[in-house]
C-alpha cells in the first residue's frame, strides 16, 4: 500500500503534440513519427500520449521548429536543414554536400561530438534534438536533358533546396524552391528543367519519371539525410524521468526503422523505375569535382563569418576523413566485391 | 483513487536475468546489453530490472541460448551463428559468408521477411529474437605470412569459427576453435598461423598486431555480424504489454548504439594499428572468387538436406541481390567518390 501513491505520482497522464514537417503521403518518413508515438504510448501504458500531426494540420511543414520553440507544440519531426535560412549551422544536423554517409552520421551523433555540439547550438532556439530517421543516400535528381559536363548545367532551373542549391548555383544552376506536390506539374510544363526529391521509393510515387527521363546519382548534396526530433527544452525538463527514457528509446527505434524501411523499399522501386523507361546516369566526374570544390569554398565562406558553423563543421570534417579512411577498407571493398559478384550472376 | 490499483497492477516488479555470450572486455558488444538493461529500467521507473551477466558468470558464453531455452535465464545476448552446430539455419541470424551488409541486414530483419522467418525457426528452441547490435563489416584476420593465392592457404591453421571456417576448409585451411583470450598465445607460439577476431577496435585490444603482421580485408565471411537478443517465449508472454514495449524499444536502441560505437571507434583503431606496424592487405581476387564459389556450394549442400535453411537462405539471396543492385547506384558511388576525395586531400 505504501508503494501505490509513489507509482501513481510517477505515472501522470501527459499529452503532447508532435507536428511533422511531412505529409502523410511520405509514409516512410511520416511513419517514423507514428512509430515513435506508438512506442511511447505502449511503453507508458497509455499514460504518455504523443499525437502526431501532418504538415499543415497545426502549422506549415517548414514552421515545425518555430512551433516547437514557441510551445505551440511540445515537439516536432523535421529536418534541421530546413532552417538554414536562420543559420547555416542547421544544415549540419541533417546533411550538407559531400559530408558523412548514413552510418557515419549516426556514429557522429551518438559516439562522436555530434549531438553534444548540435544541442549546444539548438539551445539558442529553446530546443534539443534526437536523431529521427535517415533516408540513406539520396539520388541526384531528375533531368529532362543529359548532363555531360558542368557547362550543361548553365542556366538550368532546378528544384533543389538548401545548401545543395547554393552549391548548384555556383555551378550555374538557378535553384528553385517548390513543395513536393508542385514538382510534377512544373517539370511537365517545362517551367523547371530538373528536380531532386528523395530517392526511388518516394520519387516514383510523385510520378517524376513520366516527365523527366534522366535520373542522376549520387545525390552528392545528401550522402544521407538525417531527420530530427526536436523537443521544447522546458517541456522536456517537465517529463518524469521514465517518460523521458521511453521517449529516448522510442526515438532510437524510429531512427533505425526509417532507414531499414528505405533500404527495403528503394531496391524494389529503382527496378520498377527502370522498367518504366527511366535512364540512370552517374554524374560526370567534372560535375562532381566542381561541386566538391564549390561546396568546400562555401563552407570556408560561411566559416569566416560564423564561428558556430566553423566549430561544428571542423569536427564533422575530422570525423568524415577518419571515417572514410576506415570505410574504404572493409565496407567499401566488401560492397565492391558483392556488387561485382551480383553482376556476374 | 480509482486509478491507483490499476496502475499498481500494471506495474509489477519484474526481475530478469540476461546472460551475455561475451566478456566485459568486449565493451562495445557487452555495453549494448547494458544499455538495453538501463533503458528498460529507466523507462519502467525501476519496476522491470534486467541484470546482465558476462559469459561464464551463470553459464559459459556458448550456452547462452540453451540457458534461455531451459529458463535458467529469461533472455540472453548472443550471436545466432554460435549455434550452427545445432542447425546451420542459426547462421542466418548473424552472418554467413558473402551475404547482406549491415544496413541490408537490418532492413531484412525489420522490413523484409527476416524476423518473421527466423522467429518461426527459433520457435522450435522456445525462444524469439530481436536484433541486438551489429559490428559492421569485419576484417579478414591476421596472418603471419602474406597470402598471394589460394595455394598459400593450404594447410594453414587458422582460428576461425562457424561457416567462415567451413568455407576456409574448402580452400585448404585447417580451422581452429579458440576463445578470444587464447588467440594471442597461440599465434605467438606459432601453434596457429592466422586468426580472425572482429575488427580494429577489438583486435587491437587483444594485441594481435604484436604477433602477426598482415591484416587482411574484407572479412568476406562477415560482411556484417548481427548480434541478437533471445527471449524465452513463455517468459516473454508473461510480461505486461508496457514492459514488452519498453524492452522492444530498448533493444532497438542497443541495436543502433552498438553499430554507431564501432563506427566511431574503428576509424581511430585502424590508424593506431598501422602506426604500430600492421600491414594492411586486401584478399587477392582469386581467394575471394574461390571462397565465393565454395560458400555458395556449401549453401547448396546444406539446402539439399535442410528445407528450413533453404527457405530462409533463398529469401536472403533475393534480398541481397535486389539490395546490391540498388546499393551500387547511390551508396557505392557516393562512398567511392568520398574515398577518392579524401585520398586527394
Amino acid at each position: 500500500a505504501v508503494a501505490m501513491p509513489a507509482i501513481a505520482q510517477s505515472a501522470p497522464e501527459v499529452k503532447w503534440r508532435c507536428t511533422s514537417s511531412f505529409p502523410k503521403s511520405l509514409d516512410t518518413i511520416y511513419g517514423a513519427a507514428e512509430l515513435m508515438s506508438k512506442t511511447v504510448a505502449e511503453a507508458t501504458d497509455g499514460k504518455f500520449q504523443i499525437q502526431v500531426f501532418a504538415a499543415g494540420e497545426i502549422v506549415p511543414g517548414l514552421q515545425a521548429l518555430d512551433a516547437t520553440q514557441n510551445k505551440t507544440v511540445e515537439m516536432c519531426h523535421s529536418a534541421s536543414y530546413y532552417y538554414v535560412g536562420k543559420d547555416p549551422t542547421f544544415g549540419l544536423g541533417t546533411a550538407i554536400p559531400f559530408s558523412l554517409n548514413t552510418r557515419q552520421t549516426n556514429a557522429w551523433f551518438l559516439y562522436g561530438n555530434g549531438l553534444t555540439l548540435l544541442n549546444d547550438f539548438y539551445k539558442k532556439y529553446g530546443v534539443s534534438m534526437l536523431p529521427g530517421g535517415n533516408t540513406g543516400g539520396q539520388m541526384g535528381g531528375w533531368f529532362r536533358k543529359e548532363i555531360k559536363t558542368v557547362a550543361d548545367l548553365q542556366g538550368l532551373k532546378m528544384r533543389i533546396a538548401g545548401m545543395g542549391g547554393q552549391v548548384m548555383a555556383k555551378l550555374g544552376v538557378v535553384p528553385q524552391q517548390l513543395a513536393g506536390g508542385d514538382i510534377y506539374p512544373a517539370l511537365e510544363k517545362g517551367t523547371i528543367d530538373a528536380a531532386e526529391w528523395v530517392g526511388p521509393y518516394d520519387d516514383e510515387r510523385l510520378g517524376l519519371y513520366k516527365v523527366a527521363q534522366y535520373y542522376y546519382y549520387p545525390g552528392w548534396w545528401e550522402g544521407c539525410a538525417a531527420l530530427n526530433f526536436f523537443f521544447n527544452l522546458e517541456e522536456l525538463e517537465k517529463l518524469p524521468k521514465s517518460y523521458r527514457a521511453a521517449l529516448t528509446a522510442a526515438c532510437a527505434r524510429a531512427n533505425e526503422s526509417m532507414l531499414a524501411s528505405y533500404d527495403a523499399k528503394n531496391p524494389i522501386a529503382i527496378q520498377s523505375l527502370v522498367k518504366s523507361g527511366t535512364q540512370l546516369r552517374r554524374y560526370p566526374n567534372d560535375v562532381l569535382d566542381a561541386a566538391y570544390k564549390a561546396a568546400h569554398s562555401l563552407y570556408d565562406e560561411i566559416s569566416a563569418k560564423n564561428p558556430e558553423f566553423k566549430k561544428i563543421w571542423e569536427d564533422v570534417k575530422v570525423f568524415r576523413n577518419n571515417g572514410y579512411l576506415w570505410w574504404q577498407i572493409v565496407e567499401f571493398t566488401y560492397d565492391d566485391y558483392m556488387v561485382r559478384a551480383r553482376a556476374r550472376g
